[in-house]
């Protein structure tokens, strides 16, 4: 049996119980890391945080793992009970529906812990969840390489009046140039894109486009570290939003679309300079 | 303090580690009642799956309650620690942003503990969250009563080529027609529409707008108690997936936009008559 546990987002003690006891009965224990697990007490010093919580050892799945080893863990969970856990919800990120599909395809038991995930928690600044369109990705921009298809996307659901949940770039465990070269493996430090720099990549594509999907005036919600204790939420005009030092990773967007009065009044509690 | 603490989708083992802790700091626990608890064991005759698991009495919180006592229930947490259970995620619904607008205008401390909620378990059956566009609600018609607001929202989305979430209507705690003119209250039994009744409407509605929206050859996903154990989801055009039979409550359907590959490979696992 293969059991995809969700983490949740704050800490080591957002898993369930069912998850925990799914750990409990698990002979193997790994836990992706393409993610920030920071707020999880996770460094390069090990797992301790949730290693003390669950009691057993952890391997630590990165990028290299599930491009060359993750079929290990598969022929492992033929013949045993293993664990993969997942920050958020299992299904969150596209890797691991692929990872879902291939240990279906080789007739394996899946079994899904579900947890809080990014999509349904940034419910907590109050705008309605059933009021987002579609969801846009904001990639790190380079002196040559400025992807921009969120803009339409953001375009359309303005257009619609709906919000617009924004995730921001993560690179973790990037290969060097260098290393890419040589085939040698050496990394690049980790990067997590700010709101701030998703702000200023927001407007440089706007100025280009000119098509006033959006604007410094438009109102946005910045949140940081959601679900966390420490979690930061901030409502107001872009250009306002620039001036906030939001903290640590991870952080992300709401482009807010039309508002009803209780949406409203919820935001109210986050805003600036009231 | 007043803690809002999401139980997830499936049973009472879904919540968090930091869930079941803030209970056990709380001198009074109440449990939402406005949708259905089924699978979490409770029942007219109490509460006792959650109450054992908890070790704690919980007190049944009705749109009863939440309308003419929930002012008590703030109260409380202005001097002690209050725990108020949500099923999913406390931000799924629009009573709970609600009830934590009316805390923080009082002044209280609202602590939030996240937990899944239909908007992103969903993702199980393979669709990727981030390419879904406005979420439905499909309410019981009646004789005299169809509202089809969501038929537009379906079709903007299927221009977009987004996949469409649809909430189907539960009815709990609906007060008969009899005990309104009498002010004597009694309850109409709960209602929960299945995926049948769903595509029904969605047919009769299609039929009688004739946009071609969608129709009874477009692919949907039915999911049956999403987050359970037992729970089911069958992947195929509506016309087919009226004749499944899924089951006792909660049901909810995707109609599926333009797929991916990996999407598609993993709708095959759900499909009839491969």
């Amino acid at each position: 049996m293969l059991y995809i546990i969700g983490l949740g987002l704050g800490d080591e003690k957002d898993i369930t119980v069912k998850g925990l006891e799914a750990i409990e009965r698990c002979s193997k224990v790994y836990i992706e890391a393409y993610t920030s697990l920071l707020s999880f007490g996770i460094s390069d010093d090990g797992l301790s945080t949730l290693e003390n919580l669950y009691g057993k050892p952890i391997t630590l799945a990165d990028r290299e793992f599930v491009e060359e080893k993750s079929d290990d863990m598969l022929s492992e969970a033929a013949s045993s009970d293993v664990a993969f856990l997942v920050v958020g919800d299992p299904f969150g990120a596209t890797t691991h529906t692929d990872l879902v599909v291939r240990a279906k395809k080789l007739g394996l038991d899946v079994k899904v812990v579900h947890n809080a995930s990014v999509m349904n928690a940034v419910g907590v600044c109050g705008l309605q969840l059933y009021r987002y369109g579609e969801t846009v990705s904001i990639p790190f921009f380079t002196e040559t390489w400025k992807p921009d298809s969120f803009y339409q996307k953001i375009q359309k659901n303005r257009k619609l009046g709906l919000h617009t949940l924004c995730l921001l770039d993560i690179r973790v465990k990037e290969p060097t140039l260098e290393s890419l070269c040589r085939g040698k493996k050496q990394y690049e430090p980790p990067r997590y894109m700010t709101i701030g720099t998703a702000i200023e990549q927001l407007l440089e594509v706007e100025q280009s486009r000119g098509e006033h999907a959006y604007g410094e005036d438009t109102t946005c919600v910045g949140l940081a570290r959601l679900g966390s204790e420490d979690q930061k939420v901030v409502s107001g005009p872009m250009k306002q939003l620039l001036a906030v030092d939001f903290g640590p990773p991870l952080h992300c967007i709401v482009i807010v679309g039309n508002t009803h009065p209780l949406e409203e009044e919820m935001l109210e509690f986050y805003t600036l300079n009231k």
